[in-house]
C-alpha cells in the first residue's frame, strides 16, 4: 500500500466494505491501492440473474437478490429491492467491527497538493479517535495533529465520547436533492474544507449513504436503510432514514457522529428527473419527520441500540402512521429488521456489550 | 481599497471597529486598508494619563477610564479596569448598526494563495447573509458562492434566520487557555480551513472577543464582557461570559451565530505563568458555569435582548450566587449594564425593534 504510512492496513480484518450495485465494479481499480487488503461484501441490487464481475485480486463475498431470500426467509421484504438501501444487509452480515460503505460512483479524490486521499484510512482515523457532542470547539477536531481544545472548553468534556460514525463528503457532484440539481444543473463542489467535526447532540443532519463508515458493534442496528425503490412510495431517501434514528440513537446513547473528510470523488449525478418521482413524497412528508425526530426522547430504559430502535419504530407508528400508511409498513419493517440482526448476530455483539477479546 | 471588489467599502456608515489597547496602535498600519474607511472606538484601558498615538488618517474617538466615569457615572464600575473587557463600552456608544472588535496584537493573515485577508470584509458577508441553527448542512454554508443545501435539508428551513454574531479565527498563536498554552508552547495554529458554519441552536461555544463581529441592533445588550482584571477574582472569561450569555439569547430568539472565516494573523501569545493566574478561578467555574448555560431557559414573554439578559441575570444571582459571592456580583453589574446601555441607547435600537428606515 504505497499511500499508507503504516506497512499493515489500519484495521484490516476487523472492517468490512459494503458495496451495492448493479453493474461491474470496474470502479475498484481506482481503489485497489487502497481496498485490496480489506474483505468487501457486495450487494446486487436488481436482477439476481445478471453476473457481476468484480476486477481480479479482491476478497469478496457477493449477495444477490435470491441469496437475502434464503438468508432472511419471512424477514427478507425489510429489504429494499431495486435501490441502494439493499446496502443495509451487508452491515448485517459482516461479522467485522467497522464498516465502510461506498457508491459505485465514488473514485478517489485528491487533496489541494495534488495526493489522492486514501479515503479509508481517513474514515478510520475519524472511528478511532473521540468525538465532542456537547460542547463546540472553535479549531473543529481537538485530537488533530496540530489542534486541541481553545480557550473556555470545559476541561471535563475534553475526554470526549465513542465515535460512532464518520460521514464523509464529495466533490465534484454535490449530493443536491432533485429540486436543486434542476435549478443549479452546472453546480460542482470544488471547495475542500480540510476539517472533520463532531455534529453537536441534539443537532440532526442529513446523512448521506456515498461515502458513510460507522462502528458497527456500537451503532450497526440503527443503520437500517428502510423500505425504499420497488414497490414503495419513496426512493432516495434511504441514508436520510438511518441518519436520522442513527442520530437520535447516538446523542441518546452518548455516542459520536463526525462529518467532513474524506472527500471522495463523485463522478456522475443522477438523473434530476427520475430522482424528482423518487423523491417528491419525501421532499414534503420531511417537513413532519424533521420535527417528529427533533422532538423524539427516548426512555432512560433503552440502553442497548435494539431497544432504541424498537422504540422509535413503535413512535414511528404512533405519529407518523397518521401522516401515510407507509409509516406503518416501515415501522413494521423495522421490527422486522432489528430480528432478522438478532439473529444473525445472537452474540449480543453490536449491543454496545464487549464481544470477545478487546482489539 | 485595492483589496476590495467594491469601490465603496460595504457597511461603511454602518460599522464601527471597537479596539481596547494599551499602547500605541501601530498595528493599524497594517489594517490601513481594509479599516481606514470605517470609524473606529478605541477604548484605553489602564492609566488614562498615558497618551495613545494612532496611526493619522484614521477617523476615531478615543475614552479612557476618565471619559467612561465621567459618561457612566455611578454606572461605570460595571464597566472592567485593566482588562480588555473595557471594549464592551465601546460597543455601548456606538450609535451604529454593526460592530467590528479586534486586539491590537492581531494582523493580516494570508489565504493559502498567499492573498491578504480582508478579515473585515469577510465578517461583514457572514452578518448579512442568514444563518442555519435549526439543521446541519454539511456542505457548511449553504448561501456561499458554489454550495447549496444538501439533499435531505428540509424546504422550510432554507430560508435560515438573521445572523446576529459571526466569530472569526486566528492563524499563528491558537487561542488557548494557559494549562494547554504550558503544555504546548510550541503548536501554532497553521490549518486555514476555508468555511463558515452556523453554530447549531443549543449548543454552546467558546467565543472569542479577538477578532469578533456581530450586529448590534439585534444581539448588542447582550455583548456585556463582564467583571473582569482590576479588583476581581477573575481574568480571560470576559469573552465566554458574553459568548455564552448572547448563544443563549440567540438560540431564544431565532437569530444566528456563525463561527469560521475569516482568519487573522495572532502575533504574540499572552504569558501562560500571567494567564494560569487570571485563569485558574474561571478553569473551575466553567464546569459549573457551562451545566448552567445548557440548562438555562428563557420564558417566551422575554422578546427582547435586554429582557432576555435581565432575566439571565436573576437566574446567575439565583444559582450561581452559591458557587461564589463573585456571581452576585455580576449579576448586579449585568443590570448596570442594561440600564446603562439603555440611557445611552434611548430609541429602542437593540430591542430588535425596527430603527428608521431599512437599510
Amino acid at each position: 500500500m504505497a499511500a499508507s504510512k503504516s506497512s499493515t492496513p489500519l484495521l484490516k480484518d476487523e472492517l468490512d466494505i459494503v458495496i451495492p450495485t448493479i453493474r461491474n465494479l470496474d470502479f475498484l481499480e481506482m481503489w485497489r491501492p487502497f481496498f485490496q487488503p480489506y474483505h468487501l461484501i457486495i450487494v446486487q441490487d436488481g436482477d439476481p440473474s445478471k453476473v457481476i464481475k468484480v476486477p481480479d485480486g479482491f476478497d469478496y463475498e457477493l449477495y444477490n437478490r435470491n441469496d437475502i431470500n434464503k438468508i432472511l426467509g419471512p424477514k427478507a421484504n425489510c429489504i429494499s429491492f431495486k435501490d441502494s438501501a439493499c446496502r443495509c444487509f451487508g452491515y448485517m452480515v459482516s461479522k467485522k467491527k467497522y464498516i465502510f460503505t461506498i457508491d459505485d460512483d465514488c473514485f478517489v479524490a485528491k487533496d489541494p497538493t495534488g495526493k489522492e486521499i486514501n479515503a479509508l484510512e481517513q474514515h478510520i482515523k475519524n472511528l478511532l479517535s473521540p468525538s465532542t457532542p456537547f460542547f463546540f470547539n472553535t479549531l473543529y477536531d481537538p485530537y488533530r495533529d496540530g489542534t486541541d481544545f481553545v480557550r473556555g472548553y470545559p476541561f471535563s468534556l475534553r475526554e470526549g465520547v465513542p465515535t460512532a460514525v464518520s460521514h464523509g463528503l464529495w466533490l465534484n457532484i454535490p449530493d443536491y436533492d432533485a429540486p436543486t440539481q434542476l435549478v443549479k444543473p452546472l453546480e460542482r463542489n470544488t471547495r475542500y474544507v480540510d476539517t472533520v467535526m463532531t455534529i453537536p447532540k441534539g443537532t440532526l443532519f442529513p446523512m448521506c449513504g456515498m461515502n458513510l463508515a460507522f462502528n458497527r458493534e456500537l451503532i450497526g442496528p440503527a443503520m437500517y436503510f428502510g423500505l425504499m425503490g420497488d414497490g414503495q412510495p419513496i426512493g432516495r431517501y434511504d441514508d436520510m432514514w438511518a441518519g436520522w434514528c442513527t442520530k437520535v440513537i447516538c446523542d441518546h446513547l452518548g455516542l459520536g457522529v463526525k462529518t467532513g473528510l474524506p472527500y471522495i470523488w463523485h463522478s456522475k449525478a443522477s438523473n434530476p428527473f427520475v430522482n424528482l418521482k423518487k423523491e417528491y413524497k419525501g421532499i414534503y412528508w420531511q417537513e413532519e419527520l424533521i420535527p417528529f425526530f427533533q422532538s423524539l426522547t427516548l426512555p432512560k430504559d433503552c440502553t442497548t441500540v435494539q431497544k432504541c430502535y424498537i422504540e422509535i419504530s413503535k413512535q414511528v407508528k404512533l405519529k407518523l402512521g397518521k401522516v401515510d400508511d407507509y409509516f406503518n409498513k416501515l415501522a413494521d419493517a423495522m421490527l422486522k429488521w432489528i430480528e432478522a440482526w438478532d439473529e444473525l448476530n445472537p452474540s449480543g455483539a453490536s449491543t454496545g456489550v464487549p464481544n470477545g477479546p478487546a482489539k
